[in-house]
């Protein structure tokens, strides 16, 4: 297993320059006042498709063979990173077909569509995804795109951390969501190669906190049915790939409640006028808390996201 | 009576340039790939407190005299204008009292409050906020600061459009919301100045058009009790000074029903990531709704505020 590096990271920049949004970096005034510290959001829910995974889809089809692009790709997901693959898919002018559960939202089925991608739908009940993406490999030669144990995607998903410590210099401490890790390892990359003195915490959902219990078990847990609103973190376990580097790099893992997201997605909208899904919250929330202390720091944060399905985003809104 | 003119509004530029965001101004691929034009949306709903009236809030506080800013400032605002002038005067260190109805929004009477300002609570049903404000004047020497029908106040409005212009260039059309004509007269002096040749539209909810019948009357027509969901275009008239304006600068002003508005707030949520309140939105419906032909054209519109009670807002995303 050859882990990438921050070079796979630098190169993966060159590529994205002119197709991913250099997105904005945005403070709030309000919670830097309250928690005596400087907090940095990196705003991902405006990158292309609504958020980080553009980066990471992207690279990983740029770094095909004439030969691969040809014969195409495969994805499996029913989230951001279907779309993802999609429309990199589409710029590359590469047949993609993703594998996505006929219960999937309507509107995720639409957009994957409107890239162009074909859709091939499954049984989440009686079916396994990795298994109808594999049919695809082995018959019909597609390359496979998984959502994080790829060191390309992970390069690519690196570029967003390495833009934000460029624009707003050094930190003390950086929150990242994480689910399967393909974002914290690439900003883990990024941010020892750039700053190594700052402090790099994933940041689960307590009901999902499968990489915490694998840093403290010193292998790899799995836990089977994960439970939380960060529905983007909601994968079962690490990979050996994002383990690996989470191990050698990261400052800790920290979890936060249903209620703690909740709390952080209505201050986005209430204060900073910001849509973020449940899982872009993560960062936000452990920092809201202030899970660990922070005063006089400057901090940055991962929104990782702002894909929300408007009627469930709205009772989230509502909640008390 | 003198009406402001566009070296008002650049006076106002240079006093802002410190105090007052520099709002980012934001583009939608899809909404432009429908229309077959470019379309620029200038996000006043990042500006201090949220929406534009903090220009002409702070501009008109900037220009007090020393002996006026002493006896300090009243001004009546259920919305966002209350808290324009209460953050305003905080920075001037200006005595600053609002009159508010018993019933407006805990929120927004905490937020006035939290600025240092003193609320002057009304029954909006038997009492008279402009009498009560009045009072302040007559009484204690303050200086009122109106919403729109002041010079100072229209210049601050107009910086938000020179930005807009001085950023992305020439347009060909501009649409922005249109309550009371502050902003609307503010625009107008900068597009005239900057663009000439740039039509600008003021955009009213269809329950309040009173602007509308004014311009086809030739005079002021009052409207006692508009509906619509877009709370802060609700005024029931012009002022002199607005009409004035809107009379020699505006090419027109179209109207939009609230089921367009509210289409446009879930385009803003869904696409942009941008929570927009449904003020904010009318320059946006009456563009997405094509009130005026399009297409190949480069478009201005102006996103007022994100100033919402989230339950509310929750269920407008949430309504089909």
């Amino acid at each position: 297993m050859k882990l990438p590096n921050y070079e796979d990271v630098m190169r993966a920049s060159h590529r994205l320059v002119n197709y991913a949004h250099h997105t904005p970096v945005l403070q709030s005034q309000t919670l830097n006042e309250r928690l005596g510290a400087q907090v940095f959001f990196k705003c991902e829910n405006f990158q292309r498709i609504g958020a980080f995974k553009f980066r990471g889809g992207y690279n990983a089809l740029a770094n095909l063979t004439e030969a691969q692009r040809q014969r195409g790709v495969v994805a499996f997901s029913s989230g951001n990173h279907a779309q993802a693959v999609a429309l990199a898919a589409k710029l590359f002018q590469v047949p993609a077909t993703i594998v996505m559960p006929r219960s999937a939202p309507a509107a995720k089925k639409a957009a994957t569509l409107g890239y162009g991608a074909t859709v091939v739908e499954y049984d989440r009940l009686t079916e396994d995804r990795e298994r109808i993406a594999q049919r695809f490999v082995d018959e019909q030669g597609m390359t496979l795109i998984p959502p994080f144990a790829h060191a390309d995607v992970i390069a690519g998903q690196g570029t967003a951390v390495k833009e934000l410590i460029e624009e707003v210099g050094g930190l003390d401490a950086l929150f990242v969501p994480l689910g399967g890790g393909g974002l914290l390892s690439g900003s883990l990359l990024a941010a020892n190669a750039l700053n190594p003195s700052c402090k790099v915490y994933g940041v689960e959902p307590e009901g999902g906190n499968d990489a915490q219990q694998s840093l403290a078990k010193g292998e790899i847990v799995r836990l089977d049915c994960p439970q939380a609103i960060a529905d983007g973190a909601l994968t079962p376990a690490l990979a050996p790939m994002t383990f690996a580097l989470i191990q050698q790099y990261a400052a800790g893992v920290v979890t936060v409640s249903d209620a703690e997201l909740i709390s952080a997605l209505q201050f986005f909208a209430s204060r900073m006028k910001l849509v973020v899904e449940p899982t872009g919250c993560l960062g936000a929330a452990a920092v809201m808390q202030e899970r660990i202390p922070l005063k006089g720091m400057r901090v940055g944060v991962l929104i990782s996201g702002g894909n929300v399905d408007l009627a469930q985003y709205g009772q989230l809104l509502a909640t008390r």
